[in-house]
């Protein structure tokens, strides 16, 4: 077997393994002969040019093998993925071999230059452009069509050949990481260029928007308590925390655009070229021309797709609709029974039984929520995108909508139908917690003690006693690739949407929720640095620019959240009683307060640019260099 | 004279005039020499490469120029504003010189390749890109500074020696546009293409959308008349007449950016990539260095810009729309006299007497429209912005606010305040009909007159008495330096923009609008081409995608309406009849209303597309073909 690496012999001594790709157990010799060849082969050749050693286990069958890159190689790579880096002018451009020596920190022996992070993206992006050249299957696999320019990886992934490809933890940096995230009991920022640095931009922003989230709250926080404490409401009528409240989001939002754009300025991605998009792995259809590429690749009707979203996943969104409604109306049964009792028995115990419908109800959402999500993604994949972005639009349209109704739904009924404010204020505290601790529970530590029973089980199999830092090779992969897998931001991103629906929808009934939800998100931060560094394998990085339909989804909330105050607060009794003689006046004032403070959401997010003034400068010079080159040529 | 032209002869006989400068009488003889040396030096010694011939008029001490460039220099210079031109197989590339070969209908003999409007916008932007170079002043004048990179041309102009310049009429395909557009009595499109041949794709767009929208809103007008004839607002209560307005204004403002797409992609201009934007010609400031460009240039400071903008312009503004108020209440005093004038006398001439009042006040709008006009444009151009785009953005929306309130401020008062609907649609009516005759007066008869009543003039001095079109050079351009000069489009859509306000704000009391808006608009399409083909100089072609930012402020107005015609509905005696019980019940079903189209007009805006389907994938052919490049490179 060490034969055919021979040719590898003098990369030996600086192969650093970087991503392990796991094989099936029986996959043939001639395929493994095959895809590794195809691996280390010539760029000419249409191989990757990458380095790969196999990694032997104690396990018979396994097929491990480790991929590497020379630095040069690297390089390379990062000029194709079009990676953006700081000059030595403190510019940001984008990388070019050629222009090498012009970026900061470069010397040919800094092999610190690429993050590691970036080297692991550079090579998922060329295992996932190795492409067939005339070969009509995969060797070994009749079953497993190619086609000229179809990815190989992607075909051996769904043909199950390719169990996994996942980047290697580097346990050093992983080590020093942890500690300066949450190893220290510190008040203070998290170290997003570390984290980005380890685990890419995508996760980095989602905890930068996390942590700024946090922040953000903190003043509506803070103005809430006194309300909750003193009962301010009696004096003001929570007019004044309403009205600043639904400012305060609009800021929040549009500032959080700028900051996003200083930071992204700062790693690279704003200015990074967007990659033309290749169909997704789960893509299926006739083989037919594209288009716009004019390759040979499976096409599928639009119209069948289309036929598919509107007679199938809509009908089924509405039945679920439904469903959500009709448990919900069970809820308020529960409730009205509760009620019940406690008037019949008016005991401790009875009081304590009236939070009980509320709870169950939480926990019910929370299930529904999660049981919807398998079936939107099994619908979504069923519609049979060629693009990953287009269905991802389609997986989260379908889960918002869901996930607002499901939680909110109740809600808005004990607001707007049946008027009871005090059940309001009761409800939303206990939906806004129990789901708060239930995800807490469910996301990271449920995971991180199954992961540490079967680290546990791991080590004592492997008869060692070593610190995680000692580990071999072989036992590091081994236990790597038992980890669960992270499957991206969009769970995170959804807690964080609903949170934010719970603070600010009802925010003049509750002023206490932005209070839990700074307490819950301070927790967040620590939990989900958690779940990132012990429990789940090491994603590979995802370069981004801004947090995408996120941004959207959130702009949506903060103007349904004008809306719903500006009922609430006309519905309060201390602001009737403003309108003794009229109730039309006061109508006709909410509704043209709600007016007046849309218009005044829609100019503010129109006026306060989208980003700050040196980074549009920075980018308007770079635009004006690569047009003066354009010019020279 | 004649002499220092001799090194042009070469050219002089396939030397086509295209574009003309008038220089100042008294213009010195060294600063001539030292322009026109200028523009026919060579490229590589900073010069604009064109041919130069000066016109020999009867006039003493005129100073006229005429410009031209050979074919390949047009070529060039197509390559350089970045043309973009129809292949052979059908797509659109932007245009180089060496693949020429590749575009369709190019010969090395074919001279009509590019339009003569395109040729013209090729001059104008190799004059206005002669910059200087070691020159501290224009020779001849010390007062009239330069540095290197400024724009000679600005400077000239700036400092009064250049007294404009500006393209040749084609006098034959004038003739024949003019007899395919107005010529003759048809039902049919406008020859939009050739529009854009003769006038550039700002103002062929301008024609485009004029035109799309009167179609567009005849099918309001269908609707509306059986309203108004059968006062079938008695079975329905306007409220479908309102609901497909509401609707119809939102479709057809997408459909119209589709059609765009469709247009300008067929044009070339949704492709052409955005020029480096210079600084506009008024613009001032002490020099020092752009830090975009890093170019010595007149810097400007961005906080005192906006002290003026906020401590002068602002208040200005408010003082303005206060004053506009003002001017209202006067003209509703006017009114309050004419109804007590017509109640004592009841005659003939007091009943025709109630609808002076109406009239006047438009014709005062008109006026402070007008009048405002020129302090916004005074005070815009005081702020000093330092690109053309901030000016306009800046001007326009001084301009929109002003003329939005000073129009309809009165309806809304006599809607909102006054609720009498009577009155409401007397002032529309009256309104609108005496501000679409004022300028179709204003803005094409009464140039058009004067422009007769002068070229009469010309003509007997010259005492020729030859046809348009046998009319020597040198007639031809003293009778065209003497026309007026068309400003662009912004009064043309400002028109458009109040009169879609007219029709859309308070459609369900007045349905006949929009029929008044399709006749105007028929009209309008006859006098605005009988402006551009014969009252003003020929304009340099624009090259643009789209109306800009027109688009945004429709879109705004109709959002508006939803909000007006809803409060209307709810007013009307019939739908009040509805609620006999409780206005309440009435307030909040218009809110709900009100809210529900809302967000279906939203839904639908995001939910259409901006471009259909075939152009988006023309578009991402365009970009994979160039990732594709980059990779070969």
């Amino acid at each position: 077997m060490e034969k055919r690496w021979s040719f590898l012999d003098a990369f030996e001594d600086n192969f650093r393994p970087l991503v392990v790709i796991e094989l099936a157990k029986g996959a043939k010799e001639e395929t493994i002969e095959w895809f590794t060849k195809r691996i280390v082969d010539k760029k000419a050749n249409g191989g990757a040019q990458l380095l790969v050693k196999p990694l032997v286990t104690e396990n018979e069958g396994e097929n491990i093998y480790l991929v590497g890159a020379s630095p040069l190689r690297l390089l390379l790579g990062a000029e194709t993925v079009g990676l953006v880096k700081e000059c030595n002018d403190n510019s940001m451009r984008t990388f070019t071999y050629s222009s090498r020596k012009t970026f900061k920190d470069f010397a040919d022996d800094n092999h610190n230059f690429l993050t590691m992070a970036e080297c692991q993206y550079i090579i998922k992006h060329e295992l996932e452009n190795l492409r067939a050249k005339d070969e009509k299957m995969i060797p070994g696999y009749p079953q497993a069509k190619l086609y000229p320019g179809k990815s190989i990886v992607r075909r051996l992934l769904t043909s199950g050949v390719l169990v996994q490809i996942f980047p290697l933890h580097d346990r050093e940096e992983l080590k020093k990481l942890r500690h300066s995230w949450y190893g220290r009991v510190k008040v203070g920022y998290q170290p997003l260029d570390d984290i980005r640095c380890y685990f890419g931009e995508t996760i980095a922003l989602y905890f930068g928007f996390l942590e700024y989230f946090t922040f953000a709250l903190i003043p509506m926080a803070i103005i809430g308590i006194p309300y909750y404490v003193f009962a301010w409401e009696d004096y003001d009528k929570y007019v004044m925390f309403a009205t600043f409240n639904l400012l305060w989001s609009t800021v929040i939002l549009e500032v959080w655009k700028r900051i996003c754009a200083i930071v992204t300025y700062r790693w690279g991605t704003l200015l990074m070229k967007r990659q033309f998009e290749e169909p997704r792995p789960g893509f299926h259809g006739v083989l037919g021309v594209n288009p716009v590429t004019g390759r040979e690749e499976p096409v599928y009707s639009s119209i069948k797709r289309q036929l598919r979203i509107y007679l199938v996943s809509l009908p089924f969104v509405c039945l679920c609709l439904y469903f959500s409604l009709y448990v919900m109306m069970i809820y308020f049964d529960l409730e009205q029974w509760a009620m019940d009792y406690h008037e019949e028995n008016q005991s401790n115990f009875s009081n304590l039984m009236l939070f009980v419908p509320s709870i169950i109800y939480a926990v019910v959402i929370e299930m529904m929520n999660r049981i919807y999500r398998y079936a939107a993604e099994f619908l979504t994949s069923w519609e049979n995108h060629r693009l990953e972005s287009s269905y991802q639009n389609h997986l989260v349209l379908k889960v918002l909508v869901f996930n607002f109704l499901n939680c909110f739904a109740s809600l808005f009924y004990i607001a707007f139908v049946l008027f009871d404010m005090k059940l309001l204020r009761q409800s939303l505290a206990t939906l806004l917690i129990t789901s708060q601790i239930l995800n807490q529970f469910a996301e990271s530590l449920l995971p991180y003690w199954l992961q540490r029973r079967h680290k546990k089980k791991m080590k004592k199999r492997m008869c060692s006693l070593k610190t995680d830092t000692d580990l071999s090779l072989v036992e590091q992969v081994s236990l790597e690739k038992e980890m669960g897998t992270y499957f991206g931001t969009f769970d995170d991103y959804l807690e964080l949407f609903l949170q934010f629906g719970y603070v600010s929808l009802f925010s003049c009934v509750y002023p206490l929720a932005a209070v839990f939800a700074v307490l819950n998100n301070i927790t967040e931060i620590y939990s989900d640095a958690l779940k990132m560094c012990r429990v789940y394998k090491r994603p590979f990085a995802e370069p981004t620019a801004n947090i995408g339909v996120w941004q959207l989804a959130f702009e949506t909330m903060s103007v349904i959240s004008v809306v719903t105050n500006c009922i609430l607060i006309g519905m309060s009794p201390q602001v009737d009683a403003l309108f003794p003689d009229s109730k039309m006046d006061l109508v006709l004032t909410v509704a043209l307060v709600e007016h007046l403070l849309l218009a005044i959401k829609f100019i503010m997010a129109f006026v306060i640019p989208d980003k700050p003034r040196d980074i549009q400068m920075k980018l308007a010079k770079l635009e004006f260099e690569s047009l003066e080159a354009l010019k020279q040529q």
